[in-house]
């Protein structure tokens, strides 16, 4: 029932139908929807895992890489994880109602200013099942239809567990079309569904670099970007050099493939000598391999003649570090090294080259912390703390769909109710303009 | 000093160097900009005027009609009200700063979200030279950069007041390159404008739908489309028949030109009888053309004779509408008028035509009243009260610089709060992910 043979306009015109109907439910019914999906995912677990080895299987003859089939598999403990992800979205506060602030106007109207879901959310996601079920739940708790477009190589997958998905919703309450997928994953779906603005709100990629491109050229629907970042930790010329020492390392290794993993290791010539050698042995360790900038290297003792030792074992270690370096988002074991003059000169660095995502000043210094806080400007900007706090779970906002590092509408995690816009509610009883 | 002969991605750079030093100026600074502003336009108005007299001169030449040449003069008096009207925005509260929310995390991290400006903000405006200085004015007072593209046939107008705000400005402590106009008017340079998204934040156009399309077709910077209102008032089966007559010819004719202005009326059917005759009456001596369904027609006892008498007197008074009129934006003093079966047939109605701006109903019955605000899904939701009070200042806002019918960011008025983004903040004491 969820994968209508349709066209892409069809399935979106059946979304927008649903989202009106959507929009009245009592928070309620879309938690009992939840709970159905989840017990639903439980109860059907082994059809899950039986199309996501059809999906594998392809994914190994097409010659994928590990860490691609790695997302890829769903096993039934993985089933099973989804499942627990939905009821922890039911959990959470209904969005949908909150009245953010009101008033009473001079001549007594009454306004209101109301959460309301946007309406239609396009999720568009790489080779990742779960994504499917992650977003949808968040878009049935936030009273929105959802229409997903998953990559070809989990055609299978996305198809169950959309359609388990669907089946369970409906059953529960939530009105025909809330939940679709569509079923062609080609360049021309994509464009049809990033343009169809009279049914769709807001389209959400999940994806890297190419998709964000890809839809640049087509969306006249908005979008909001959960793109990858480029974090960088500044170890400034007051920082605790121990603290310093835990927090790059941790904002590098803890989790290196996440979008608020830092990138960029930024070191004031005060401390430099001092922080460097200790830290560049820690992180080349740990696996790491720095890209550094000159004075990094001179502190470090690296030679050209090391840097040829470097390159002949493989590039591990330590290299030099060329600009488009420290314009990387590695998502990787691999960190630029510079060391600055000043705070000045690293708050331009990061203003250069940083993608407005998570950005950390160590210190002890206030008025240093102060400035750091005030002149970068990204969507986190941490003083004394790791990058990789950037996440709506540790925000205590509850999931989120991804991290926006654009400046309208949602900045940061978008969570609930950043899937939601506002309404004026004005009462009044006759009031007329003069 | 302000209209340098540099291209647009010039501009915008410089836009976007000076929007690091504004971000980080105090409010009382960005005041006495905007107090310098106001006493220069006032201390310069023979120029302006004068200039502006060129702008007149040469409209007038090219055969402007009588309503765009009065939107384009300026005289003594309206320079007069343009420098109260950056006095008033100077005396609102300032938005940047504001901590939205903010908590302490379970573990001890101190999260703040905090009001911050989005940058730099383009304005695309049409031959209203006092635009220039109203979007200059919120632009300052939100501590943003502004980019304005007005159109070539208020050139001279645009130059001296840009001129005279970009000097005052600066000699007030405001970063050079803060106002900026662009001198070219045409496509090419709105399209680089709309599309240099690494020193644009946001491009707010001012304009009509042509204005728009042309945006749409062009812009990867984010758009907010200040855009005009499909309006209705619905007459509901409970509705006090004098409120609403009140109501609805308050709605229509107070201000007919403007977006808020109502274009619609609907009536249940219950009531059609009752009401219809003395608000036909009413609104067509005030000289509004109706373009009425066939059902309310027949109410007011109009036959096809009459339509073919009404199209003789040059189309005035009672025509019988096609559905395309119930799609229009009229702006002016024409109004569709449709009789409905039900609460539910209006709310179908304004989902099928309405451009989601503000939207009445009229009733004593509290459960039409929370259907109708529940069901339509527009920027402003009116109960027993004209359309015409979608205003920024009507709703305590302050001044405003249009009214978004779009859900992302910002819907219905957009102020100072509204040229803003956010940021968390957050800060620790050596806190690493585990």
């Amino acid at each position: 029932m969820a994968i209508a043979v349709s066209s892409v306009a069809e399935v979106c015109a059946g979304a927008r139908r649903a989202s009106r109907a959507l929009a009245a439910l009592d928070s309620a019914t879309r938690n009992r929807a939840l709970e159905a999906i989840a017990a639903a995912l439980e109860a059907r677990e082994g059809e899950i895992v039986e199309a996501n080895r059809r999906d594998v299987d392809a994914g190994e003859e097409a010659g994928l890489g590990d860490a691609l089939l790695d997302r890829l598999r769903l096993d039934p403990q993985r089933v099973r994880a989804i499942a627990a992800a939905v009821r922890a979205i039911a959990a959470l506060g209904d969005p949908v109602g909150e009245v953010i602030e009101g008033r009473r106007l001079e001549n007594g109207l009454q306004l209101r200013r109301v959460r309301v879901p946007l309406g239609v959310i396009a999720v568009v996601f790489e080779a990742r099942p779960n994504v499917a079920i992650d977003a949808t739940a968040l878009c049935v708790k936030s009273g929105n239809a959802i229409v997903l477009r998953g990559s070809s190589s989990a055609a299978h997958s996305n198809a169950v567990l959309v359609e388990i998905a669907a089946r369970a919703a409906s059953e529960a309450g939530l009105p025909h079309g809330s939940i679709n997928l569509i079923a062609g994953g080609g360049r021309e779906e994509l464009a049809e569904l990033a343009s169809c603005a009279e049914s769709v709100d807001l389209v959400i990629p999940r994806g890297g670099e190419g998709l964000k491109r890809a839809l640049q050229q087509v969306a006249t629907v908005p979008v909001i970007y959960a793109a990858s970042g480029n974090c960088h930790v500044y170890v400034d010329a007051a920082a605790d050099l121990e603290m310093a020492e835990e927090i790059a390392f941790n904002a590098k290794v803890q989790r290196p493939g996440v979008c608020n993993a830092a990138e960029t290791l930024l070191v004031h010539e005060a401390v430099a000598a001092g922080f460097l050698p200790a830290i560049a042995q820690r992180l080349t360790g740990a696996g790491v391999v720095l890209r550094a900038d000159e004075r990094t290297r001179a502190l470090l003792g690296e030679t050209e003649g090391d840097a040829e030792r470097d390159a002949e074992r493989g590039g591990e270690g330590i290299e030099a570090a060329v600009e488009e370096d420290f314009a990387t988002e590695y998502l990787g074991m691999t960190m630029a090294v510079g060391v600055v003059d000043s705070l000045e000169e690293a708050i331009d660095h990061i203003a250069r080259f940083g993608s407005g995502h998570s950005e950390a000043i160590v210190t002890r210094d206030l008025g240093a912390a102060r400035a750091f806080q005030m002149a970068v400007d990204a969507a986190c900007v941490y003083v004394n703390a790791s990058t990789r706090f950037t996440d709506g779970g540790e925000f205590g906002m509850g999931a989120e769909i991804g991290n926006s590092t654009q400046k309208l509408h949602a900045r940061g995690p978008i969570g609930l109710r950043e899937l939601c816009t506002y309404k004026y509610l004005i009462d009044g009883d006759g009031q007329i303009r003069a």
